[in-house]
């Protein structure tokens, strides 16, 4: 009963990572993509399903409460008894780069929005569902989508590093508080350009010095297959030619 | 003429940290002290002044754009055409620690609010008076204390190391960005109970076990006396017997 | 032609981790296996031979740089014109621990040899073997198996904790020099005790408290697949139930 | 009694850090100066001697643990019944920037000579006097002058950052081990340019681009005056224009 499969979410759909991330993830378990705009998760939606997959996409801010609490009522409705085998928090908001004096109140809190926030909202929605599934195959998975300013606090970039700490920060604490409980925790650091429409134009001297979104979602896949004694709660992923 | 003293602003007065470094600043300066309850700073503001110092104190929420505003606005006007030389961001917020699950939309962004938010705030305020400062006897400083979940995501912690983590992040963008402007930024490790009267019932096996809150001001202190040639951006500070 | 099948080359091959990696290894390549003691590595040779695939032993001391070369030159009439696809440092060394003043010179030393000087013979002997196999299926990997100590130095273990965070630093140069020359360099932090018939006496309260060597393996195995836009150099590995 | 001094020990004394870490610590201290050549200590013996202070020097090859002992021998005659208030350990070695292909043996080793074997030397003999006076003014302190490598292995440095990374690991093991029994022990990061001859060569945009030894020296006596319950452990030390 292809609606018995259990269901992967993820969180943060636009072109990049999410969508690969939901392809995988597709090639085993059911999937519900979340994100703001339905532009964004509709044509993967669509494939997926056309291609003898099934997704599902919700409209979700993730750094609204309420609107978290509705997505996963809907969530629920759809998939019934159906179990949650994963979960991939990949909003990364708004990436601000400008002088500190000159940063409003909202563009400072976007990082923290996003990557705090968002991420506190969908951590407290799919952790309840992610316990029940212990016995599963693979062991429920929750992996955040970072980044290198999770690392280092560069100038110009208060907000999205203040973000993506705290984001760091999230994965640290609920990794030791659910480890234990069975949940892989993974907080993953794509330290690089990520290989999409919208940076075809950015050019590099080498031809791979971008990270193709699909080896992104291999390795989240991978990730999500280690058994208990074998968890990784942190990995940095870059193209070979990144400086770091 | 003592009014035309540089200035030094603590914001986060409590009896521990904020008391000492307002102390250990005003043999030097005048001082502002900012806190959300003036109940918190009244006393120190009297005992310095009668102890022949000169301080001020100004109710301030730093969380609250507007308050913050209203603060500065206010210290311009005591302080008139003297200048700052140094400001301590001392505010810590509560610290939750509870299973994750249970945190509250409220307890979860507490952490954020008097670490980040806050911190945000005071940043923006203070750092365009510290840049007309830096050709004073010590560079302009500003501080930021900090504790071990700026570097650790404990279980339990989420609250608390998602809003340390992102003034770790805020300290170092603003160490990078305003260094070579002259401006001083320090993020300030600190490991460990403060020995003040909430912490006296707190029992540990070594009589030294608690930080003296007037050595971290003396620390404080000392890197504000840092010359351009070199500063330091990140210390830590523990009792000798601390587990770390 | 299975002897022309690539290799890959485990140096540090006893009942655990360098076992289990070289039968992993074994489904894909022909394997050679570098240890000191003939003994630790026959029966891991002859157990790979008999189910079909092919392994050599070769006797190997790595912190000495004449047995590295003449362990290489044995190597090299072996495999012919095959290639190197993949090499794992996991030798350990001796793990000391006691107080400080009670080290003595080789017992400290021996921390060195093992993951300094030892990682810096092999990787100068295999890395131009691995610069010649860019275009294979896979990316040529270099992974070094390290541990928590290469994280923090623990009090009792500075034997240890300053061969591991040599073996860090040279995994990040390595990494660093290489990477954009096509070669995949790892650090592995494996965080846990191995479950091995030497640990089956060591007692926890959880039957799932030690790592697998079968799972770090797999792990080994994924990185080294993959691409080169999706490089990871460093990787921690834990039971879920580890406190960390 | 000006015999009846404390002393200071500093090992590795040239023209810049060593030097005025010597004089720094003169003001307070009878001050012994040791380094692998006369040439190196003799100027600033002479010129502490000349000043008022008292200084001796010792040749010592660090890395040679017979040469270590000798040179502890003769400083025991020196002192007599004196205690050992305070040890800089500021031997760097070469810094050696190559390929990694191009490396010798003896260069790789150079960096584990001078920063792991010599630094265990040097805390070997130093510790039990340090322990003997943790009822001093101060409690007794033992401060790692390391660098930027001790963080990161950059490419083309894997001798120099082999070396400071297990400086680093020594430092915090030798503080988690003494520290509870009154021993301070700090890693120094140093992350820059002595201003000294050798590099006045070396122009940089900015008047203050490189470090003031005087200023290292001032924060090493700063540290030493921390209080037993206000430890610092490591600190960063750079230029205000540094990168980072």
């Amino acid at each position: 009963m292809a609606s018995q499969k259990a269901w992967a979410v993820v969180a943060g759909v636009g072109p990049g990572t999410g969508a690969s991330v939901a392809r995988r993830f597709a090639q085993h378990y059911s999937v519900a993509l979340l994100a703001r705009n339905r532009a964004n998760f509709e044509p993967v939606v669509d494939e997926i399903n056309a291609a003898g997959g099934k997704a599902i996409g919700i409209s979700t801010d993730t750094s609204d409460g309420k609107s978290v609490k509705a997505a996963f009522e809907q969530l629920q409705k759809e998939i019934g008894s159906a179990s949650i085998a994963a979960a991939i928090y990949n909003v990364g908001g708004r990436f601000v780069r400008k002088p500190f004096l000159e940063l409003t109140d909202e563009e400072f809190e976007s990082g923290w929005e996003a990557n705090g926030r968002g991420a506190f909202h969908f951590s407290q929605a799919i952790l309840p569902l992610l316990l029940k599934n212990t016995n599963a195959e693979y062991p429920p998975t929750l992996i955040f989508t970072s980044a290198t300013a999770a690392m280092k606090g560069s100038a110009l970039c208060a907000s999205f590093a203040t973000g993506k700490f705290a984001m760091r920060a999230l994965a640290q604490s609920l990794a030791r508080e659910f480890g234990p409980k069975g949940v892989h925790v993974v907080h993953a650091i794509i330290d690089g350009v990520i290989d999409i429409e919208r940076t075809k134009e950015w050019k590099f001297d080498h031809p791979e010095a971008k990270i193709k979104p699909e080896a992104i979602a291999d390795s989240y896949w991978y990730l999500h297959t280690q058994p208990r004694t074998c968890f990784t709660n942190e990995i940095d992923i870059r193209p070979a030619v990144e400086k770091w």
